[in-house]
């Protein structure tokens, strides 16, 4: 029977190429991540599945990947790194440091509707700094997202800052009940895309009167920025950032139930399709495996959008290449002289390859064009020539001139 | 309901220490390969179960991770890098260069008992050149696993290498019967833990004579090298490497069934838990999902026994940190301060980081020393102090100096 070769819908596989680009922003990343005292964690992709159950909504419950394994236990896959983290943090808890300043770079899995241009497999790309209230940490996370997308050359970004108290402030005020904050949050999240009309209607439709909905949006509106915000701000001077990309929004919420105080979203200017980045601090989640508060501030990249965000701005470097010569025979008789001259290269810690079969050099050529080598040594009986692939041009040089030009 | 943070059996976290030696190990490996030319192939954790069942035998079908999604369908985690590959292969035809080069180094899967000391989920390193019979690309998978060796600081290690046809040649010469042989292989191949008594007694236990037995071992013990093998070997020493290294085996089987010509195992001398790397061609697999026989050649490093026999033989570097510097502050007052050092420090490309916390300074080196940051710059009014963390000396030094030290 045969079978046909094919993915899962909502999985992929990452042809060289592609790969290529991943790993340059993902080690991008962590170089930025690792300057600023971050360490790598990892942890296992599969868990006991009442670790994950229950930590993410009835919609994460939906969509987590659970089974039972060969020996009757209930496991299910790597949802986010954020639950992981706090059972690390929970079992190790003699064994870290705190302030534990840790990254994750690993694939989490859930079978969202792929309708949506979502996969069902992704990348995360997590920085967090566990066990200190200090708004340093929480400016400290603004700055290496800042500094990230720096590195990768974006240039023109907004980070939009708000402190999640300004709803809880209605609480504290009488304007709302504690239980009916997360619909208030989750209606303001939407408004940059239904605007102040679509959310107090949204606000009224959760059985609020119109005068109430218009009261909560314009004291949210109105809100002046919090003194955590303002230390924020002030550290952040401190870390020598410009505070220009900076851009409070009270009306900013994000989704997500669980922050207690700064939240930020990067935008970039020219991709509109939405926020690479986001975080902020949540001071009682990553304590529950603990069975005490831990405080804790971070955020996460959206790998994906990150990677589209970086091609609709051109952002990739052209030499992404990690085979960088091609040493071609003229005859069959020059191969072991071509092996030589690659192992002389490769010393020189310049990447190249022979082909391995005794074919012609025209063959050679569209191997190296297919593969996307950028050079290709033509070895001759007394002479070499250095090919540019993609200029087509080549030129007749000695191998010390050839080491320096590829060096 | 409190629930106790565990992992599954099998599965393990990596806390920053353990995972920087195992970064270290994978990106030394990586630069390796990347310098022959091989390039990166991610493929998707989770397959249809039809790409993947039957394609390792009853054991593999056993301790497959497999499951029914929520969408009905039959799904399998990976087992292993090469059937993947292998589906890459049929699916991608036209969009790869031929040969393909690719290394891959993901996680897998298998439910394996625990109690021999393996693990559930394992990273697999491998490195194949699909697309070619050339011994050329046998030879280069060599020299490959040699680099990586070297690389890592081996010195004392063995590459035994034998050819299967040394048993394919006993079904030509009427000594076998075809399907008799992968039961023969399998004995054999032992006969490093058993010795040749035992390998005759287990060939006997498969119902042939004793006199069979002794004919089957005495023929395999006193095979000659093959010619291919002996083309590997020129080629070896035309890739500039020492044969000094290269051991012939003619009683190397290499468990798997699939193997057709060249197989090779790697020894490390001073570490006798087994053999840490192996490898081999085989010519029938690739084309599995294509339809045609594809040749391949590759090999394929045991992740966790590398690590192991690194640690065994003491090849870790001793300043295998990504965090370098805290930059400490001796009153609040001065905390500011560091922070501007920290960046200038960073500036300069040296991974450091503040305490975020107001504390003293004894707090401050505590943390460095549980996270094992090698310096601390301690900051004072006036004056700036190196402190090394590891021999407790420290010099009034200028910024600088510093920067210079620490470069």
């Amino acid at each position: 029977m045969k079978i046909t070769p094919r993915t899962l819908k909502g999985f992929r596989d990452f042809l060289p190429k592609a790969a290529r680009k991943r790993q340059y922003v993902l080690e991008t990343l962590k170089r930025v991540f690792e300057s600023y005292g971050f360490e790598a964690l990892e942890t296992p992709a599969l868990e006991y599945e009442d670790i994950l159950a229950g930590k993410y909504g009835t919609e994460g419950d939906k969509l987590m990947y659970r089974f039972t394994d060969n020996g009757d236990r209930k496991v299910a896959l790597r949802y986010d790194q954020t639950v992981p983290l706090a059972r690390v943090i929970a079992q190790y808890q003699n064994d870290l440091p705190i302030p534990f300043k840790r990254y994750q770079t690993q694939n989490v899995w859930r079978a969202e509707n792929t309708q949506k241009g979502r996969y069902r497999e992704f990348l995360q790309v997590d920085a967090d700094i566990v066990g200190t209230y200090s708004p340093l940490s929480d400016a400290e996370v603004i700055a290496v997202a800042v500094k990230c997308l720096e590195s990768l050359g974006f240039k023109n970004f907004k980070i939009l800052i708000n402190d999640r108290s300004v709803f809880t402030k209605l609480v504290d005020d009488g304007i709302l009940k504690q239980d009916e904050m997360p619909k208030i949050v989750r209606a303001i999240d939407k408004i940059k895309k239904i605007g102040d009309a679509g959310v107090a209607a949204e606000i009224v439709d959760e059985g609020f009167t119109k005068e109430k909905a218009t009261e909560i949006l314009t004291r949210i509106k109105e809100q002046e920025k919090t003194d955590a915000l303002k230390d924020i701000s002030e550290y952040l001077e401190a870390l020598n950032f410009d505070k220009a990309f900076l851009s409070y929004e009270p009306a900013l919420a994000r989704g997500l139930d669980y922050y207690t105080g700064l939240i930020f979203e990067v935008e970039i200017e020219g991709y509109d399709v939405g926020s690479v980045a986001g975080g902020g601090r949540y001071d009682n989640l990553i304590g529950m495996f603990a069975g005490r508060d831990i405080p804790a501030v971070g955020f996460a990249f959206g790998f994906d959008r990150l990677l589209e965000a970086m091609a609709v701005l051109n952002l990739f470097p052209t030499n992404l290449y990690t085979d960088k010569v091609l040493v071609a025979f003229v005859n069959s008789g020059l191969q072991e002289k071509a092996l030589k001259i690659a192992d002389e290269l490769r010393n020189k810690k310049i990447n190249c390859e022979v082909y391995p079969e005794d074919v012609n050099l025209e063959k050679q050529l569209k191997y190296a064009d297919k593969k996307q080598i950028p050079f290709v040594v033509i070895v001759e009986e007394n002479q070499l020539f250095l090919k540019n692939m993609e200029k087509r041009t080549q030129e007749k040089l000695t191998m010390e001139q050839i080491i320096e030009k590829l060096s």
